[in-house]
């Protein structure tokens, strides 16, 4: 069976065999499959939908299109879908690390107004994320913890397919999303995922309802494939956190790490719940409660403070500079923006704060674009707190004035107030 | 805006506006835009469909995608959407011509199981079908009549899209078909065009439905852009009168231009009624039915020969072949098949008949594929005919032996029986 007959299957709204997509996604990784085919395809697929078996179909197909790391029974992944402030792994992994369960994590880059990890790791003078995967595993097994970046060894079907899926507006589709982030975990041979699906305006699912078919989906490809897995469905209308940034978040999460300065109570809760799934998960915990205390332990002790030290130094970054993280780089402006009224806060609106961050450098429009790890916004308050006037509602960093300029309007549009009292958000639903 | 939030409005079902329509027409025609973009477009246009509004714009705009000729408000064109044995051209444009109205026909290649007129006329030493524009307009004028192929200058934008959609899975669309049909009929001028739209197993429309919904879609688009139109529903189960094959087909349009041999009584009246409708639709008849006595007269009196003959003769065609047609290409088996039982014949599978003259060699699997003038099939029944055992069945004219074989077989098989009176098919619905 050809192609285009696949096609003309997806496209009239059949289901396609395992072996269909199998030589599809053989097919379009080697080159034999040009764009066009594929396009026509992956619009079929936006518009049509795939069954759950089909989806795990693709998954595998994905995950068997480059080397695969053997499964380790004992190491949970995590995967964020990705918002705006999200600097979760920087903590989370060296918490579950210092707890005993080892931690290898590949990340991705920022795009569009989501940040990525490997960037803000980059923010660290010499810290290496392009890691081999002999290297990788080497370091797992050595010191149990390596923060990296996605290695193009893995499910490269995954990379080829996003790149034309973001050529021709086919990336919103839960099949594909659930896809290319699950064939990339199971590539990486983790026995274990915790899937922290974000929604809200500051994230790629837009209602809590489609963050649940997402959830539900990559819990389905999780179990067609034998590997255990977690969700956590969270919030992400506002900022998660106060800093927006490489190396301000960075700072955020080793002041968090160090316990140092102010702690936001709901980023720490945030990471606790997370490592404590991922204990759990890893049978290194007997069951979440106790896996948060282990957390809260690590934390606190400052072991898990050790383990993000030891990672950096092994991937050849400056201990130096996260000792002493004002030696991070520093933009030039650093304004802090009153706010214009007293008021209760109804709105952070994270989409506009990760938007103004993008412009003022911190993240890239398209793929390969330069950033600035210095710039970035910090907000002062969470939806719910009472503000007076006056009171610092926001810190802009900045390398540009122009693009101050437009920031310090951005940031106060993207607070919206009440004159009552407002519920805070919730963590997670 | 850009190509990208065209695709993405069309994948989310919103109408698009003529200026996008435009763009992307124009975009890709130029090269500008690739292939694996208007892949993606012209599967979200498949499964999602075009509006009435959104079709006449992308006619419109593929007919303006290069030269167009002067719009002739006396010159009705005609157009079949194909099928099986559809020879109808090669009688009905000399009829009209010979009846004074003047017909310039650009016609295409056969592809897949349906014949084409072009390769038809081919079987003619000598008889040239690539017109440029000039001559076209040239030989119009002067003889009032021209029977050439599809010219690219004209409407370029639908040969480029045609060969996508062949590509990837997009053919059968109404809105791309229609819009392939009128564009480069409007590109070609002609003030009227009579639609003759098939449906059945030898045409590219399965259900009376289906082409009721084209046949209509083609009229707005000729309301549209202010072309007359009439449109006849025809049957295409069984193929349209005897020969299938080209030299074949083009002897049975001779011999009912020059009243000589057998005439198949459906052919001939199924010429008639296309006839009768462009004179009407020219004004060249106050009506159908005097159109229709005008056509017979035409036909009876040698008329239509003298024009058949003279446009033969001034695009380089031999007429020594056409005046003995046994000069035409001839095949070297020649096997009459007898009926292999007594019966009411219940079906004559036109597919099956085409697709077996296709498999001679009469026609083609994939464009740019030779093609053979001189093999095909004759059938000697129709659908109601009461046949008895051992009379002649079908004819197959064949060139290599083993093709022989598997065609002797296929024809059988296209031949359903009944112990039991059928009623025939009808020409028109």
């Amino acid at each position: 069976m050809g192609t285009l007959d696949m096609i003309a299957k997806k496209r009239d709204k059949r289901a396609l065999t395992g072996d269909e997509i199998n030589d599809f996604v053989r097919g379009y990784t080697r080159g034999d499959i040009p764009d066009y085919l594929a396009a026509a395809f992956l619009m079929a697929v936006f518009i049509n939908g795939m069954t759950e078996r089909e989806t795990v179909a693709l998954t595998l197909a994905m995950a068997d299109s480059g080397k695969q790391l053997a499964l380790m029974q004992d190491v949970v992944d995590k995967h964020s879908t990705g918002g705006v402030g999200d600097k979760t792994t920087l903590v989370v992994a060296p918490v579950v690390a210092a707890c005993g369960q080892p931690v290898g994590k590949m990340s991705g880059r920022g795009l569009g107004f989501s940040g990525g990890t490997v960037d803000k790791l980059e923010s660290i003078p010499g810290y290496r994320t392009d890691l081999s995967i002999q290297e990788f595993s080497q370091q797992l097994r050595e010191i149990g913890l390596v923060l990296t970046g996605q290695s193009v060894e893995l499910a490269p079907a995954d990379g080829k397919l996003y790149a034309l899926r973001d050529a021709t507006g086919t990336v919103e589709s839960l099949p594909l999303i659930a896809a290319s982030i699950m064939s990339k975990k199971i590539a990486a041979g983790a026995g274990g995922i915790v899937l922290d699906v974000k929604w809200g305006l500051g994230a790629f699912m837009q209602t809590l309802e489609d963050a649940r078919s997402l959830a539900r989906l990559m819990q389905r490809i999780a179990d067609g494939v034998g590997r255990r897995s977690a969700v956590l469905l969270s919030d992400m209308n506002q900022p998660l956190g106060c800093a927006v940034g490489n190396a301000l978040e960075l700072k955020e999460a080793i002041g968090l790490l160090t316990s140092t300065g102010k702690i936001d109570a709901g980023f720490r809760e945030h990471c606790l719940t997370v490592s404590a799934h991922m204990l759990a998960l890893g049978n290194h915990a007997a069951d979440v409660k106790t896996g948060y205390r282990m957390a809260q332990d690590a934390l606190q002790s400052g072991a898990a403070w050790e383990h993000f030290r030891r990672v950096v130094a092994r991937q050849g970054g400056d201990l130096a500079v996260i000792d002493d993280p004002s030696l991070l780089p520093n933009a030039r402006w650093v304004e802090t923006i009153p706010a214009p009224h007293s008021g209760y806060l109804r709105a952070v609106n994270a989409r506009i704060v990760g938007e103004t961050a993008v412009r003022l450098g911190a993240g890239r429009a398209k793929k390969g674009d330069p950033i600035d790890h210095a710039v970035g916004i910090i907000v002062h308050h969470k939806v719910g707190d009472q503000v007076a006037k006056g009171d610092p509602l926001a810190t802009i960093h900045a390398n540009d004035e122009t693009k101050l300029q437009v920031a310090r309007q951005s940031v106060l549009e993207a607070h919206a107030w009440s004159d009552t009292p407002v519920e805070p958000l919730p963590l997670f639903y």
